[in-house]
């Protein structure tokens, strides 16, 4: 028999990984809604026309699906076109809506890089006419947030105008067909040395020599947003007296106003040699790197003021950010990982708050009956599976699941009509009436203390030890 | 240009619908966390071989990818054969795991009953060798509590056996290379009459006349579980003689033990009629179905010990049962389009507390402050895009949205170091120093009372009203 396998560059999510990748997702939808976006939701597959000429050079890299009859079909590629294809479809006039979700790439995966054939995205987007750079300064603003409530360590935000980009080309003297093309070729610089870029720009896409050194001084332009944007504005320099370089620069001093008002400001790094690889972009851009990792860039976004239009016919500018989750998760769970190792805890898999325990042979269904009484109290609860579990197991599977309370009976209290209440994080153990058993738990949870979400409160040592005190009640 | 379009027998989800969508995953997360389900994640495709053999006759439906070199590889169709891939793979002994996921048919679309071609499926399985009819009971369990919590009226849930339809068929006279054709036409029973299914087996699959007649009377069974076993297990019956029916009946005996114990027996309805089209299931299957609705089968399930070993050679018995959200969904929409007309209310899309708004002209930048202020402390709060936002405008915003609170400002505010809250649902204003906004926002929020999450509060009149008392603040 062959070993069942995963498609290559995919991945199965196990689940401690799902508790992390979850926390990720929640601080996430956390700040999206703080700032008033509404939620969509989109198929996984777009019409193939839909997706067609979106893309540029990297269109070759979309999913199709096989041609069984009826529709041709492509999986998504980013979430950005089906947005936009949404926003046509249905005559939306103005949205700021997020969407969570999976897309899919037939790239060449490098999965310890976090590049991945199928990989969610958490897309934040504002579509509709609006005073100009109010949602571009908020979904950058929104970006800085979520970085930092991730906590993923110090980040910068690379920030560039297509209008910048254009003009630059223009003064360099690159004719107007070439402009995608070479802005492709810039788009690697944050990989490759010069010399590379220069020879793809040349060579491949057969860019005039003096043109391709002309490019050079302006993508080396980097700095903090208002110094360097003053230097671009002085009467002096080829921008300011190009209209569309002046008209791009005017957006980015109105933008640095409102970032700075919005406290945005200080991450942001204005870089010239920024070009984004898609075609959709139109005004400013922005790409976010953690600093000295190796991941690449963890999120992106920009300006398409002309997507929605080729749908319609009537274009909707819009404006947003994609953030690449699997880059994010790679660091978090190696953070949590190396939290975990330290403080001799784990990842919680599950939320239960009670164990319903039973001491000697049988009492399956009362196990069961009594674990009922606690689910229809909304109280979070297992059941032992085993026919006659023995008292270590039950109580290693608490400690070790970070079960906090364990419901335990056994004969004696049953004719009792009573049971006892263990509580693992206090070590201590009451008896009470059977009667009382979701008001008894229910109080006890409610005095416990807050813990950590997703960690069990156990370290690698109290197990045992926890069983040994815990034993005698056997 | 052409009309932007979506693929057929998809749809998106806006976002009123996306509050309604996430209110029904919220309720059953939360069933499946209360019973200490673990969560997972495997991608949208698999390879096509591991989809192969899978899902008898319904083969046809399955989406293959188209072959653009490398692996051959086809969308999911359930959950089911995923999670089993899963557990080969990784080489699980027992787990208890839920999964939301979309999958995938080529099937007719019925868009109005609920049938998709895409659609979310929400599966609670429990795989790992444990004591007959124990995680039986609890999946049935999960699926009684999530029907009472979804709220959608009176519901029964078909329950049947395999080894009582193998039995039943071999009684007959049935030869087992046709048992499991034999059962696709049985499963048909709740939508065709006997005459149809009939000539299906005799027709179509070539089932000896009386055979097709022999089995008549024992799909016609059905009954309140106990009463109906009782029947069953009378010395005289003829499954009582028969191995593979005696044994089924006593798994059905503990089950109903079980069931009992836990409060949901009520619901079950045992019949005999009940096939399940899909190949794998062995033991217990079940289907639940919504009294007096034509939506057909809101969710299904059963056992399927051999599953797991088609993977890896080595069987990991399992028992499952996946919701079909769609069907639940459009019931709930209708519920709560209902609802918000009685009451003159909509569904909310949004859960933006507070709306920072501004008097007069301008105000852009301190609007972006104030807003970023109240984000940093946790708040959720939308700024005004306009430039020059009239009041109307920005009160009837809040009162449509749902926003209770509204952050006010205009020149005289700003110079005299102060701001204006209004609470819109107790209509008051009150005047509070610049430098206290963000406590003075939390206090206020923090006494106001609890609202139904997912609609506004105002009624069709109040906005209007609202308004007209309001503007004099203007």
């Amino acid at each position: 028999m062959r070993k069942p396998k995963i498609p290559k560059g995919t991945r199965d999510f196990k689940p401690d990984q799902m508790t992390i990748k979850q926390e990720a997702f929640d601080k996430i939808t956390s700040v999206f809604k703080r700032h008033g976006a509404v939620s969509i939701d989109t198929p996984v597959f777009e019409l193939k026309e839909t997706l067609t000429g979106k893309y540029g050079e990297d269109s070759k890299l979309i999913y199709d699906l096989a041609d069984q009859g009826g529709e041709l079909l492509s999986l998504r590629y980013d979430l950005t076109v089906p947005f936009a294809r949404y926003v046509a479809l249905h005559g939306v006039i103005n949205i700021k809506r997020y969407h969570i979700a999976k897309v899919y790439r037939r790239d060449n995966p490098a999965m310890t890089r976090g590049r991945f054939r199928e990989f969610h995205q958490c897309d934040f987007d504002v579509a509709g006419v609006y005073p100009s750079m109010v949602p571009d300064a908020e979904v950058i603003k929104v970006l800085t947030e979520i970085l930092d409530d991730l906590d993923l360590g110090a980040y910068e935000i690379k920030l560039n105008h297509r209008g910048l980009l254009d003009s630059m080309l223009d003064i360099a003297g690159v004719p107007e067909d070439k402009f995608r093309p070479i802005c492709s070729a810039i788009d690697k610089l944050d990989k490759e040395p010069w010399e590379v870029v220069r020879r793809e720009m040349v060579v491949d896409k057969g860019l005039d020599e003096a043109a391709a050194d002309a490019i050079r001084p302006f993508v080396e332009l980097r700095g903090q947003p208002k110094a360097l944007l003053a230097t671009l504005l002085e009467p002096g320099h080829a921008f300011s007296a190009h209209p569309r370089g002046r008209a791009a620069l005017e957006e980015l001093r109105t933008l640095f106003d409102f970032l700075g008002s919005m406290g945005a400001l200080d991450s942001i790094v204005f870089d010239l040699s920024l070009a984004r690889g898609l075609d959709y972009y139109t005004g400013v851009i922005y790409e976010a790197v953690l600093k000295g990792a190796v991941v690449g860039s963890i999120a992106a976004g920009g300006r398409y003021d002309k997507l929605v239009g080729m749908f319609s016919g009537k274009d909707v500018p819009a404006v947003g950010v994609s953030i690449g989750i699997e880059r994010i998760y790679n660091i978090m769970e190696e953070q949590a990982r190396r939290q975990a190792q330290e403080e001799g805890c784990s990842v919680r898999e599950t939320e239960t708050q009670v164990l319903v325990a039973s001491i000697g042979n049988g009492h399956q269904a009362q196990r069961m009956q009594l674990a009922a009484r606690l689910w229809a109290r909304g109280i979070k609860a297992e059941f032992g599976y085993k026919s006659n579990p023995k008292m270590d197991y039950q109580l290693g599977y608490a400690l070790k699941q970070g079960i906090d309370l364990v419901v335990l009976f056994g004969e004696s209290e049953l004719q009792q009509g009573v049971f006892k209440l263990k509580n693992l994080v206090a070590n201590t153990e009451e008896t009470a009436p059977l009667d009382r058993l979701e008001d008894t738990v229910l109080e006890t949870l409610a005095g416990m203390p807050a813990r950590r979400a997703i960690f069990t409160f156990n370290s690698v040592k109290q197990p045992t030890d926890g069983i040994k005190n815990l034993k005698i009640a056997e």
